[in-house]
């Protein structure tokens, strides 16, 4: 096969574009698919602040790298899980990348925030599935890094079988109000809130991984050890076979939604948060679902504490 | 495991309903689905002339099976659609079933139509997929063998999974008029559209299977030879994937899309047809599709004969 683009040989085959791509003009390709989602979905401007949200994980290095390199004014964020050997090789991973590169970093170790706060010791206390504790602890701590450190955009590297898979889990419980709000670029609807946008939002894993790869990016390649059997591999794994058979299916399933299933689902959009009587920052409640968590942690630490008493 | 009605050894075991079953009981809780699907969506009432669609297959004889029993006024219709030996072996299931229960049956063999309407013969001759010309001609002699037999209502056994197979191929696409259309009953938008009613929508594969095996109905086991490859296949394949990770999974696809998601693409059904200027059926073109493939074949065959000439 040939370049698309030069006719030269092809090193990469995109059945889903139709297209093959030399390494030169697949970079090429690469950060045009991103240039292209910046501006179609107007995420930001280059005289914003940018936080990008980095797992060390070869999507979010690929799309740090990314922006670098079209000179946006990025600060990455690394969220110490405190997952054991997984979040120190992964922590590695980001500051050995941000070093290189001479990018700013900022870390918030939720061990470090307050004892217990690591996600295998929260899931353990309060009995929850870890992603689902993980998971409000990531929001958290995302929307107070941006609003505190004076950031105009949070930036997560959510690639297309990311959007696929969670659109696929949304339309198989016909989640209203979740279909109402995946889109690529979220709006704050609370002072403390940031905008939230996925430049990587129509590019696939597999075509993130051949971008690091071709840019010697050296990123984690092991899933969390939480998320084995989590439903969003098995949509993702799912979504593969129905690629294989028909390739573009996802591409197709993710632009189409937002171009014609969205606004069907439109106004079912949740009413504005207010403000956490913990925290500050936005919540559906009294207090953020953030604060509860940790409320309910301390909570069975200290009567942990009164039983040994 | 013992049956959720009567506490015996259950025979047969729902995952999605979390619940088993003993042989009577099951009999009973499957005529019980049927007729909760009649009555909750108003498909049709005792005193109404129903056509039931019979390909020779578990679930249209199964259904047939449980409208006789509940002493519905029931005709059989089965179609011959020219494809070998698999439409011998099928007519000849039906005309037995129809014979030893005494039901009334019609029977339209599209070869005797006209010549070349058999449903390979069309296919070579437009260059359509099989099943493509079939749906088209199926669809046709469905709704003209109802408003010429004076029926009221037209009654299909789609099944759980035809459903949910179907509504996950119109949702990778976010096909709104298709959409908008998939319903367990369509009133008719034409004079000579009768009622469509599918009984068994809430009912697994499995589940008549089941039915059929216990009530001992000889069906065709083999699928249609030209289904192998079909698009449909694979999203029922897919689909029992995320069955057996979550049972219920098609249950909810189906019942929540008709509750939460179609009420969203309500507005975007499609206008009322008018008369097709060929056959007097509905059509939203001035010939409908049956009268476009039906001239396409015949336009072949007259070329081929005077290249012969």
């Amino acid at each position: 096969m040939k370049c698309t683009r030069c006719r030269a040989k092809a090193e990469v085959q995109l059945r889903a574009h139709n297209a093959g791509f030399c390494r030169p003009c697949y970079l090429f390709y690469f950060r045009r698919q991103v240039e292209r989602a910046i501006a179609g979905e107007r995420m930001f401007t280059p005289g914003e602040r940018l936080l990008v949200a980095v797992s060390g994980g070869k999507d979010s290095l690929a799309l740090w790298d990314v922006l670098a390199d079209l000179g946006y004014d990025t600060t990455g964020l690394y969220l110490g899980l405190g997952i054991g050997a997984y979040s120190e090789q992964s922590h590695t991973k980001v500051a050995q990348f941000a070093q290189r590169r001479g990018l700013a970093l900022r870390v918030v170790a939720f061990e470090e925030e307050a004892a217990g706060l690591a996600v295998p010791a929260v899931a353990a206390a309060t009995r929850r599935p870890p992603c689902s504790a993980c998971g409000t602890m990531k929001r958290h701590h995302f929307d107070a890094a941006a609003i505190d450190g004076g950031f105009d955009v949070l930036v997560t590297g959510h690639n297309l079988d990311d959007e696929a898979a969670r659109l696929m889990g949304n339309v198989l419980r016909w989640q209203k109000d979740h279909l109402a709000r995946q889109r690529p670029v979220l709006l704050p609807t609370h002072p403390r809130f940031v905008r939230k946008v996925k430049p990587l939002y129509l590019v696939s894993e597999y075509e993130t991984a051949v971008y690091a790869f071709m840019r010697g990016i050296d990123y984690i390649v092991d899933e969390c050890p939480n998320a084995a059997g989590a439903a969003q591999l098995l949509y993702k794994d799912v979504l593969n076979r129905l690629e294989v058979a028909s390739p573009g299916t996802k591409l197709a399933f993710v632009k189409e939604f937002l171009r014609t299933g969205q606004p069907a689902f439109a106004q079912t959009e949740r009413e504005a948060p207010r403000d956490c009587e913990g925290c500050g920052m936005p919540s559906y409640g009294p207090l953020c679902a953030y604060c509860r968590l940790v409320r309910e942690v301390q909570s069975k630490a200290s009567a942990g504490a009164s039983a040994l008493a």
